[in-house]
């Protein structure tokens, strides 16, 4: 028996992907848990006994990594998943969800929908998720019951939204919604979300940041995601999106900007300096021919950037690993380079530098000690992942979320053998398989 | 008891996607088997009793629909999967896929192979798959093994390959496979396969034609890959590829053009006069950063267009469901048009139509009575799959592989709950993984 602390969970007959700055991968790796934190990672030599733990996971030969960070999500939003599909952004939005959301939105709804979000993204490998919707203290509240980690932004737009029937209070009900939740529960970290710079006026933006600013939150918003807006904003303005942000003042390091398609080399310089996030959402852009965000311009530029599945009625699911593919293989073929956006590269943007561009770069996104033990285990067994030449490689190019394994979060257990351990799945699913025959009709 | 014969299986309680001419999807559809055949698909209505089976499958609420049918594969190089990632097309075979190949291909490793992808094929709702390699003996082996239906095409190329060393004998070798296999079991079509205009020579091309009409065999070919292949056959030729093709008289109805991206609107029209079938592989495409394929314009132009997945090497898995989705997507994105390639199109090309690219559309690719009883059932009962207002939508965009319960090909079930029934998957894992660990090193 070794010395030393009994740690909570130690996991071990695996292959570590760290995704530390120096991407380590550790071939039998171990990987030792207290106190909800890392606190050693490291190869496993010949005979060396396993440390002492609470509770000893074996990987089976599989892969041990971050857990995935899921960069913009509209989580409630699986309520409308297949709802409408094939439109234009504009269509699908005003004829179809913003439709659907003033009718059947509520905070039981939004909290059913959420939590039948956190389960699919849970037994996919996510485990922390930057949302922005409307009712998010019922966001909030299952998230708390789902056991993950997530950056919540209350919803903002200068016109009567759900649950902000005056528009003229949408700040304000964010400024609460930050109150509410700020240091309630260590998984939470409350923000605000402006929907974008075509539906929010100068004064909102700016009263948001500076409400944002005030609580340390992030402050998120959709941009530059189509040439319409672009050419509106233009208009309005005299500038383009970011450039407009820029103008107000409303860009500093505490922001996402979300989608950033449409955005040229002095947009990117501007977001560089200011140290901005940046969400992608790959596969929903594709859906809507929104446009092919400029990933490897913003890499280039040293930005942080994440990727992010956006809402399940544009995706339609929120299966991080789709996205890695996608994203991976859309760059290669729009610019005729097959060595852009490699695997490592794209899994860190899912990990890493996710987790650096919505502010939690210190606390997750890598298997290094300190962090906070977010990890998920892989399944390898499996025809499609046979056989196994380079782990990163079959990340990004040949698994699903549905061989994900085991998930911990905080150091907990939350999926173990792909039962989600955390709440009870069927009702939710009933509720929303029964408040969708009512929509539909 | 209802009167009538006593069918084979009898399915019933899912939502029937016929993929009939119409589109008819019967929302409490039975689906009827006898003797290998789809015999009855219809409604059920309220307390109507089953037709007498002597096996009833209850779908449980999912999806009924046509087996998917993969219109271009290279089975065996399940072998190489994740060898070499993010390199150029000309890189990744010269460097690697070529030597790889030529050091270990053999009856048994192209058997072992093969038999690991229609594991993940079957397992993935794959039922028909149309294929190209060296060893297709190897590969007739592997399939009758594993219980699929398929199209396979010996390898034919001017210089010295795996099992046909002397070029010389390449054609003759073909001819020698389709004699073999021609027959032998109803679930096998042996054909050939030329691997492209710029590595077989127009003597070769026109031999390998005469041997495939003789048999009534299908002629595969990769055509207009890339635009270097565009260019050198330009050089050769003074035509582009399918130009040259069509002036040595190799183009006619028994002929599946595989890729078929670097194509103008005179190629399409020529394709469409010959009434060849078309292949497209989109996301080994797009992870080659080959191009992307005109899909909507083979379809205006009325051919038969199916959906592959290419070897997974280049992609990396055999996911249908998958590569729906990114051809869905990667249209509207590239067109700038979301309403590009709808699912019902997708759905389609999955099946029905790319049963007619191969010369199967009479008897596969639709849940008709008097076609084959190829078909799948899909397990609806996930988060990622709630709620369902569009059984459609679901397959094409939030779907994959893994949510394929049961599989009956032939009128035979081969996957029940997940479970493969036709052979033991686990030594050829561990041949496979064996296999590698010596390629690896």
């Amino acid at each position: 028996m070794q010395k030393g602390p009994v740690y909570d969970i130690v996991i071990h007959n695996g292959t570590v992907l760290t995704v530390n700055g120096a991407f380590d991968i550790l071939n039998k790796g171990v990987v030792c848990i207290a106190d909800g934190s890392l606190k050693r990672i490291e190869e496993r030599t010949p005979n060396q006994p396993l440390p002492p733990a609470r509770h000893v996971i074996d990987a089976r030969g599989g892969i041990i990594m971050p857990g995935l960070v899921n960069t913009h999500t509209h989580a409630a939003m699986s309520l409308f998943r297949g709802l409408a599909d094939d439109l234009p952004l504009t269509s699908w939005l005003n004829d179809y969800i913003f439709k659907a959301e003033a009718r059947w939105l509520n905070p039981e709804s939004v909290y059913a929908g959420t939590l039948l979000s956190c389960a699919e993204m849970l037994l996919s490998g996510t485990t922390t998720f930057c949302d922005g919707y409307f009712f998010e203290d019922a966001v909030a509240e299952a998230v708390q019951e789902s056991g993950m980690r997530a950056i919540l932004g209350q919803g903002i737009v200068d016109f009567p939204a759900p649950g902000v029937p005056d528009p003229k209070k949408n700040v304000a009900e964010a400024a609460r919604f930050i109150e509410t939740w700020r240091g309630k529960t260590p998984l939470i970290s409350p923000g605000l979300f402006c929907h974008s710079p075509y539906t929010c006026s100068e004064g909102t933006l700016k009263e948001a940041r500076k409400v944002a600013d005030e609580a340390g939150s992030l402050f998120q918003i959709h941009v530059a995601e189509t040439q319409k807006e672009v050419k509106e904003i233009e208009q309005r303005q005299g500038a383009n999106p970011v450039q407009y942000l820029d103008r107000i003042g409303v860009l500093n390091a505490g922001t996402l900007l979300v989608h950033a398609i449409w955005v040229n080399e002095g947009d990117i310089a501007c977001m560089a300096r200011h140290g901005v996030g940046v969400s992608v959402a790959t596969e929903s852009e594709m859906k809507l021919a929104s446009g092919v965000a400029p990933i490897p311009e913003f890499l280039k530029k040293g930005l942080a950037v994440g990727i992010g599945t956006d809402g399940s009625a544009s995706n339609n699911n929120l299966d991080m690993f789709q996205e890695m593919d996608t994203a991976a293989k859309l760059h290669k073929v729009t610019t005729g380079d097959p060595t852009v956006l490699d695997a490592r590269q794209v899994l860190t943007l899912a990990t890493r530098s996710g987790a650096k561009a919505i502010g939690l770069g210190k606390q997750i996104g890598s298997l290094e000690a300190g962090k906070k033990a977010d990890l998920i285990i892989i399944d390898t067994h499996k025809p499609h992942l046979t056989p196994l030449y380079d782990p990163v490689s079959h990340l990004v190019y040949a698994a699903s979320g549905s061989d994900v394994r085991d998930v911990i979060i905080d150091g907990r257990l939350v999926v173990q053998d792909r039962a989600l351990l955390t709440f009870n799945l069927e009702p939710v699913v009933e509720y929303v398989a029964d408040l969708a025959r009512r929509i539909a009709s």
